[in-house]
């Protein structure tokens, strides 16, 4: 292998294919990552066996060939050299490759590509579904995180995917918290189809979007066992989990008792203040609500109680639609609903302490968020 | 206690002082702070034993009082907190303290201040020795971290600091490198005096000194066990460490037989570069010093071989006054080194690759690093 790219670029794909490489494996070779020139590109590929990711970028390739080489040291020689045109050969003989760049040169022992795991490809080509990039990357930041991390229940470690003619219906929930988001599809598919994506494969995903990508195809295998993100410069390819989603419909709440709308940042100050007051394992906060009336707008109160630290209330305006009431959450579940609200306000709907709390954008469709309540004592 | 003061600056003042918070100990009280209405202004106080630092903020005192409350949460609530008034009232019975800022109330559980440790003072008022702030925190930044941080020689964790006349000498070794910076002081000071001053202590002071202080008056007891720096808002006492430091000035090379003036940020990179083909334990990287000539500059290559990893060699410009030669240096202590000078070149003055190596600011008078050679193989 004999070929030359600019470090700026090298450096870029790098740190893509960087998300795949195995932290801890008993498998040395996923510590690498693949080099290999592909089509008149270097190709760079990583993979942790549950995900793999590729990236391609451009190169003036001499001589064909390819190593996997130590992801970690090929990532930081390759952030310290300065922005310039490297030259990478490698030594067929003793597997070693060679990186010089203005005054510096190195040279790092790989190991052979043979050895390196294949990154499973999917044969079909017709995309199932096409994303753009910026839209997909939110969705999945609003969704994702919703997800169990827990290994008891399986399909809860993955985001659910519903595919209805130009409609995607992305959901996560983990037993306490639901997360659900129905983008339009620039194309309709040309049949339903209901997925479960692994949540962390999303996540990954998300990260590497690059918002230049005209488009991101969604590509299933035949056998419906993997799943391919591809772009023009990026692929990521991960299993698929296997199981029944629970009934997210069901979940949903029809009708509320009480409605309050909040402005985004106040509550999201107020519950910080109010985090430092709860107490493990409900770590929970309670909220107050109170309709206005002739003499102003309505509010909610913001409360929490640690009996060996201290107590703490905070007060946020509301305008408050129905009666009133209040809701008891877990502080970590109640934060992570209102950073998911990307609009500056946000509406609370209640039926009561017994009822789910859900939490939708104000001024935006599409997204909802369910919290199950904590007792109120 | 009754008192009202800005939350910027109760803030600020509680950075200041969680410096020396204790963050494990045997005592909970010292994972307190202490706060307390002083001579019409706010006092904060924190002591991890080895260090107290206090800190005094202006307030609006109401009513005289004291409690120690938990540090930790007292800065995240105060760090929450809008930038408004904040009203703190003390419960004396359940010794909790009441915050009250904009539409946010909390109670903080405390404990009496009579169980806070008393933090020593200085008897003596006349300063032994004068600082400006600037200067002597970038003096620390230098000096100190070349102190050891092994228990096994407790004069080697301090700073020396001796003051002669106008001059002070600061000095810290840990047996393979000396960081030495003398400074000119404003008024000289009334007799000749040798200090063991802890590094923990004084990087803390570098920490908090503040630009806009006059000076910093440093006092040592009349005992000789402690010493005090003092501004107008805050106060670092310290014990002062016992014992005979070893000749520096013995260790200080007076000639060369290669003196290397190099771009202190082109030496950074390489250094940088070679450190990720360095092996522990003596993790060495090798200098290689060839004077220039009719053709072109001087060049120092720096390389690193790691036998199973692979090998790097770079080049820098260099003008070199002398033969040349070679020397391998710990690349840890090495990047220290240059890290300490602020010029934008530095010089290195070689005699062998058995004696020490000498760095030196360009154009900056007053500091000395000197580095240990490792065996070259």
């Amino acid at each position: 292998m004999k070929l030359s790219c600019l470090q700026e670029n090298l450096k870029r794909g790098l740190a893509v294919v960087s998300h795949a490489v195995a932290g801890k494996s008993t498998l040395p070779v996923l510590s690498n990552i693949l080099i290999a020139s592909d089509d008149g590109r270097l190709k760079l590929a990583a993979t942790n066996l549950e995900i793999g990711i590729t990236c391609w970028i451009g190169a003036k390739i001499e001589e064909e060939g390819a190593v996997a080489v130590p992801a970690k040291l090929l990532s930081d020689v390759v952030g310290s050299l300065p922005n310039d045109r490297i030259d990478l050969t490698l030594d067929g003989r003793t597997q070693t490759l060679n990186l010089k760049c203005a005054r510096f040169e190195s040279n790092i022992k790989g190991t052979e590509s043979g050895e390196f795991p294949a990154i499973p490809t999917v044969d079909n080509r017709t995309p199932t579904a096409v994303f753009p990039p910026t839209l997909l990357r939110e969705t999945i930041q609003q969704v994702a995180f919703a997800a169990s991390t827990e290994e008891t229940r399986p399909v809860l470690q993955g985001v659910q995917l519903r595919l209805r003619d130009n409609r995607a219906i992305f959901a996560a929930a983990d037993g306490f918290r639901l997360a659900q988001r129905i983008v339009e599809l620039p194309e309709p598919v040309a049949q339903p189809q209901d997925l479960i994506i692994p949540a962390r494969a999303l996540n990954e995903l998300a990260r590497i979007l690059n918002d230049d990508e005209s488009q991101v195809e969604m590509i299933v295998t035949h056998s419906g066992g993997q799943v391919l993100f591809h772009t023009s410069t990026v692929d990521l390819v991960s299993r698929l989990i296997d199981g029944k989603y629970p009934d997210v419909d069901r979940v949903i709440p029809q009708q509320y008792q009480t409605r309050a709308v909040l402005d985004t940042q106040e509550l999201t100050k107020a519950v910080k203040l109010a985090s430092y007051f709860t107490v493990a394992p409900s770590n929970s906060v309670r909220l107050h609500m109170e309709p206005g009336g002739d003499l102003g707008p309505g509010r909610m109160t913001i409360s929490a109680n640690a009996v060996d630290v201290g107590d703490n209330k905070g007060q946020v305006d509301a305008m408050i639609e129905g009666e009133g009431g209040q809701i008891a959450l877990n502080v970590k579940f109640l934060s992570d609903a209102i950073a998911a609200i990307p609009t500056p306000q946000l509406a609370l709907e209640t039926q009561s302490p017994q009822h789910p709390a859900v939490f939708k954008p104000v001024g935006a469709d599409g997204y909802i968020h369910i919290v199950m309540p904590m007792t109120v004592r």
